[in-house]
């Protein structure tokens, strides 16, 4: 056999333990009894490590050294490999006595903020985050040896490779300087035409049985997926096996809906990718920011649009019946409503990508050193004032414990939500303009032709391009925050 | 590290990942979504060749040969050598392309099973399994070169160690010259005492939430577990981490009750292992013969005696109302009716060893190549009129296809069950003798002393006992069918 194709076999395993390594994270999170978090926590640590074993073992080392530039390769093939190299660099400079400790203190950490979130007791939960942060910067060092990057620079190049902190400021900056303006205008408008707070009670049942049928009707398969509930809504699984959870509650079905939209957007993404190019890293996810977009697009640009809001309003009286705040046009006010608000998983589109720039500040600080773990309150609420107007002081439930993502070793994720939000914005802006009448399919719910659309124009390309190349080739236009203000300007001016 | 303290670590590592694999079988059987059957097969055979790989590495092999007796070893160290070198052993004949194949069309076989046996399609079903038994044959042959044993023996061994076809054959010939008089005797009798039909609609949430009572009064901790439904009730997970499932029917309360009495009685041996052990061989579960005899003493001597039967009509009434068929005589009529049936996993516990002893007599066959696979169906059914006077003739849903055990790959685990039976005989007579008002305890639900005393004479000890020894020093005697006859006599004549 051919090295590359030796390199083929080794990913494919690998892909394939990786599956099972996040259905055990989905059942972990979602099924596990709570008395055997220590147990999973230490087993799960063993398979990363073994993992780590199989990415970094001197065959696979020598093999991508034997293939010095793949030149009789085809462009896939050659993504595919670049893709193996990469993934490579990043561990072979872990030792796998690291990623045992480092997952292991990860999910310890996590399932102490499951714990001490709801009792907003940050002392008992920083140091469970400490030991998480420390080996995370443990990695992020030897990564950044490795890649000749800056340390928190190589921690953002995993969720969105090649946006580093130069590029990702200059972005932010645009959006930094132009958002607070645009709300006070829009909050300003708004108070014009409120909109009437959800009243009565939402079964759970019913919210479920809604939920999967605004997925179907979004183009998920349930022979292919689930929905279940879960702490923090997620998506995880696998391309034939998706899973995506939401959060329920009994007065507001808006709740579980709009992440139920979300999550059916990430799990779209992985059903639709190149099956030919099955697990192979070059038909896997291309990064957290696009998956963001694909999750984003569908929920903002898709769902909180008023036309899908004319088709929610009448499944919403189909399960309810009539109650006056269910119109369509209270529908939209509702989840069109801007408002600065403490917590960035039920912020509105507008303000959101401040939650981001605020958290990748604090996290700027963190890698630098210039800001100490223990001060992080203090920080969060410094940047809730100037940001929000809003204190957090003594409310950590609500302030800095709010996310999971620095409990489970995430750090450098959070900007690919804004990232995957422009990106979001310039597709669907580009289809808009290719499909003008779209609105008419989505008051029908109707969702097949943007469908197809993303799935040619984004899923079948897998990870065989990058962000920019990709965006450039469907929009002519790299990635900026162009598209993204137009559509606030249009949509809420 | 000593070479002793090395092994420990190696099989530390592959206890964890063991328990990992169990949880994403069970994911597969309770909550994988149908699509994902291939994919999901595929990649658990990766797993399994993974472990298969780390059990018989050269590492292993040169470790265990550096310890030639152990001398310097506690008796629980010698013990968990020993089971050591007994896995080894196991495996280290099977190549891991061999354990890859096998395991993907086990979970391919057991997959179309879940949707032909309902269809009563055999021929559909038969390649399949042809497929899996051709792989279980080519493993069996090499286990018995490895551990000079005849092949059928060196399955049986897997499942009930030290037990051959000379050892079963004497035990299930007591059994086979015994029972059928004695049913025809009970059958004439109960004839004079029946029991009234059930009747009315019992609510799955009701039923579910009266097991989880019953699964608590029996000493199951939900912290540590959780109850589910699948097609086939069983028990997995860990020590820690317990899943066990049922199957719900609308019209027959007692089914999914006593499944789960059943799996709690498995679920609770695992859970009462000796912790300082925990993911040490020494530590696991002694046998599948072992585990039914906790799982069997749990349903049959526990919860179909009518002090039990007191306890949960009163149950009974307390979630379905006071309803005539309910009353304790009728459930306790009910739970021990005696009757010569189709199906195994409904059968009563007298006609139950009958059924064991047709699969073990064809499997024999099978082995011996006596029996071809396509014959199946015609000795099933000359079996079914010899020892049953029935006819399965063109009905393979409730013949040949009622049981997983042969589509999983699992050929040699059936005589488990009665040899587990007979252990769980042996042990309740002596518990008995020793506690003789246990029933006052049972009839209000407090089954603490009998747990107690489980947990001390059997869990404490997990594998350092073989199971005659286990019973010599608790019974005074090695494993023999008195017990039981005697216990079937006293409660049915």
């Amino acid at each position: 056999m051919q090295p590359y194709q030796q390199l083929q076999k080794v990913f494919k395993r690998l892909s394939q333990l990786q599956y099972l390594q996040r259905i055990l994270q989905w059942d972990e999170a979602v099924m596990m009894p709570q008395g055997a978090g220590d147990f999973r926590a230490e087993a799960l640590a063993t398979l990363a490590q073994l993992l780590q074993k199989k990415l970094t073992s001197k065959k696979v080392g020598k093999l991508l050294a034997t293939i010095t530039n793949g030149d009789n390769l085809s462009s896939w093939d050659k993504a595919n490999l670049a893709w193996m190299k990469k993934k490579y660099q990043r561990a072979v400079c872990i030792p796998s006595s690291l990623a045992y400790a480092a997952t292991k203190a990860a999910l310890a950490s996590e399932q102490a903020w499951r714990k001490l979130r709801v009792q907003n007791d940050w002392q008992a939960f920083l140091p469970f985050l400490e030991k998480t942060f420390n080996y995370q910067k443990e990695i992020a060092k030897r990564q950044a040896d490795q890649l000749q990057l800056d340390p928190y620079d190589a921690l953002l190049d995993e969720y969105a490779p090649n946006f580093n902190q130069a590029r990702i400021d200059k972005v932010f900056s645009t959006l930094k300087n132009t958002l607070p303006n645009l709300i006070q205008k829009i909050v300003s408008k708004q108070e014009n035409f409120p909109h009437q707070p959800l009243s009565g009670c939402f079964p759970l049942e019913k919210q479920k049985t809604l939920g999967s049928e605004l997925m179907q009707a979004l183009g998920f398969d349930f022979n292919y997926g689930r929905l279940d509930s879960s702490h923090h809504p997620f998506s995880s699984g696998g391309s034939e096996d998706l899973r995506i959870t939401t959060r329920y509650e009994e007065n507001d079905v808006l709740k579980a809906l709009y992440a139920i939209c979300h999550e059916t957007g990430h799990a779209l993404y992985e059903y639709n990718l190149p099956r030919k190019w099955l697990n192979q890293p070059v038909g896997e996810i291309h990064s957290m920011a696009m998956h963001e977009s694909q999750s984003l697009l569908i929920e903002m640009d898709v769902c909180r649009s008023f036309a899908f809001c004319r088709y929610l309003a009448a499944a919403l009286e189909k399960y309810f019946g009539q109650q006056g705040m269910l119109s369509a046009d209270n529908v939209y006010r509702l989840v069109t409503t801007v408002k600065p608000d403490y917590i960035r998983v039920d912020a509105d589109e507008v303000t959101y990508p401040l939650h981001i720039i605020l958290r990748y500040e604090i996290e700027k600080g963190l890698f630098s050193q210039e800001i100490m773990l223990k001060d992080l309150p203090a920080y969060w609420n410094e940047l809730m004032q100037k940001y929000f107007n809003l204190s957090t002081h003594q409310n950590f439930t609500n302030g800095v414990m709010q996310d999971v993502h620095w409990a489970a070793g995430a750090f450098g994720y959070f900007p690919a939500y804004t990232l995957g939000r422009l990106i979001a914005s310039q597709l669907f802006k580009t289809f808009a303009k290719q499909y003008p009448h779209y609105a008419n399919d989505f008051q029908q719910g109707n969702f097949q032709t943007l469908r197809h659309w993303l799935n040619v124009n984004v899923c079948a390309y897998g990870s065989s391009l990058a962000i920019d190349d990709l965006l450039i080739k469907i929009t002519g236009e790299d990635l900026n925050s162009h598209y993204f203000l137009t559509h606030i300007n249009e949509r809420y001016l």
